[in-house]
């Protein structure tokens, strides 16, 4: 719980979770994938907890791997020679499975929503890793890359799943093949931020949207919509969405539901009871 | 055939499907899920229906579900507690499955092109509707809200397939997540309608993009088109839609492809004789 | 090698690939869709092209299949009744696939960046050719159709694949189930090309993007980057782009990374030697 490279900080159901290696811009290292995967994890069943902004101490957001270590930077064992058939379960592959990809699939399973607040230089790991995140507010001062191709490794987080999703090919294409570094407003117009900011005003912003959030939706309902939306879409047919969505009504249906009806007709704020650490239905998860 | 909570009116190949219940802002009720649902498999069948607008009757297009009926207001039996196995075959879970997700998988079963003309307030189930359809138009003072988290429930209607499909992760999430109501020109920055009109230049601007397909393209080609959008976009590898598109453009080129060459080589109309009813190529449906 | 249809030209690294029958606006045939699919095999493999642009000879991208032939005028042998089992194996099915898709899946196969310079008219197999390459630059002056609905047959190229994962259901219904022509501004505002270019300057944007993927990333990295791109964003679930990222890094980093790396700590450029020809790593291809 002593974390050593970021901070976890709860206040009023909003938990900011800071890079925080601001001397080094953040820059990402096996202990930090260890420690904001924990994080996720943890925040996933904190009760304490309904949304999750992400955001970098100091001027980045999260300059890429340290690129300063000794031996393999990106911390794998170089005398190796794993295959995919090794790949099945990637938690036996320390030293061969991609440690940016770790922390991204630990966001992909928390129940809380995540909100990035891109402050200032997102590259590498750090411009993939907000591809797992569900909603990205941007600073001005935001530049972002998906420098792989540049420095010759692939892309990683996960990136090759969640960025087509967010943006589209035809501009997920462009930013990867290319390595090339861009400005907040291109990340705006191309799709990937939601909002640009003034640097002083990010954080309110993020702020302001997850209280929206967190003062007005079921914790349960919030839980569900993330799994639901993230699982659903990739199916092959609508049908399979309509089986998780029934059992999602049916049960949310006799619970917070019939808190929130009530509330919306006597024209009052719900008050919801259930928790998404204990409360989920008996289908969840379905997976 | 006698609906009682929507109206069913062709006129020139266009199908105009109005929800009825204009004192009741078109709220959604298991008779009006069951009436939809014939209506759609029935104009599916029916050459007389080339194009299908859906609108609401007054001031709203469908304000949700009718929050004022008895008992579980979702008309789900309480005492059940089913299981996913269980989900396997939709149609024999009465009582629990969505009656919102049976509507809009009629729609994607539909043979036809479905435009949306949001006339006024959609929302919950009136929200998710329309996301099943092909093209959306809105009215300025349309008003969309996503407000399951809102109320303590969860999306229903297979919105978590078609939503991201239409807007992308990002905005999907947005909207989800906050439970939020948002006007027609959000709609439309967020990718979710295709244009926003002036309230009374709605319909005839629905009309008129319905005659430009109806008066331009083959009713085979149309049913055609529609199946392998959807189905073909879902699959993981282009060879799937390359052994579909393969034969529909063999079997089509042998009909109504020939009249439709003529017809561009003499720059004449084509006079398309093939009906979707009966002259379906052999190999549909291919699922 | 010498084609009749097409142009193969290769200068510093980028090879233009210019459809050539200028007298015909390019018009596609069964000669056109065996070279190309020739060309972009050859290409992928050929280390001296580090970035394929594909465009077309005079005033026409390609105005669609050849309508002017005898007989059939998409190739196919009438006398046959395929079906969809039948399709399983598309090399053995001459007559009946689609010559479309057999370029796009070449294209899909290729481990260069495509670039789509757009330099007229693109209907039909010139509007569904485009949709398989990475980046769509266009003329002011194209005018782009997918008018297979208009002349009773269906859409081909695997545009039912791409389309939707480069502009939306939405958009790509629209334009599908109309057949409509429509003009490069509508083409960008769409999401179907990335930049409109004035005329006189489209090649020289072309090559000017083709020369900063060619002069700044590594080859081996491209190639992975193109595959992982569309087969990893089609994955059910993210975990599955994680096993392949994973090792792409994990056998990238042990050799051109760690020139990438010393390049980017130096602040010099990188001298990437690997190949794509040869020195793909053990685990490619994956599927």
């Amino acid at each position: 719980m002593n974390y050593k490279t970021i901070e976890y900080l709860v206040d009023d159901g909003i938990l900011t979770l800071r890079l925080n290696r601001p001397d080094k811009m953040n820059a990402f290292t096996l202990d930090m994938s260890d420690e904001l995967t924990h994080a996720f994890y943890r925040a996933s069943d904190d009760d304490d907890v309904r949304v999750i902004i992400v955001t970098g101490a100091g001027k980045a957001f999260c300059a890429g791997m340290d690129l300063s270590v000794a031996g393999n930077v990106f911390g794998l064992d170089e005398t190796r020679k794993p295959t995919l058939a090794e790949m099945a379960e990637p938690d036996n592959m320390p030293g061969v499975r991609d440690s940016g990809g770790k922390v991204t699939l630990a966001i992909y399973d928390c129940k809380k929503p995540v909100i990035g607040a891109i402050n200032g230089a997102a590259v590498g790991i750090g411009a993939t890793m907000i591809c797992a995140m569900d909603i990205r507010l941007a600073s001005e001062r935001a530049r972002i890359g998906f420098v792989f191709g540049k420095i010759g490794i692939a892309p990683e987080g996960c990136s090759t799943w969640f960025l087509p999703r967010i943006v589209g090919m035809q501009q997920s294409l462009k930013w990867m093949m290319t390595g090339e570094i861009f400005d907040a407003a291109e990340a705006y117009s191309g799709g990937l931020v939601y909002e640009v900011c003034a640097a002083d005003e990010l954080m309110s912003r993020a702020y302001e949207m997850a209280r929206q959030i967190a003062d007005n939706t079921a914790p349960v309902s919030s839980a569900l919509i993330r799994q639901m939306m993230y699982r659903n879409s990739a199916a092959a047919h609508p049908v399979e969405a309509h089986k998780i969505e029934s059992l999602a009504v049916f049960y949310a249906s006799k619970v917070d539901g019939k808190e929130g009806v009530s509330a919306f007709l006597e024209k009052r704020p719900a008050n919801f009871e259930s928790k998404s650490s204990s409360d989920m239905p008996p289908f969840y998860p379905w997976w």
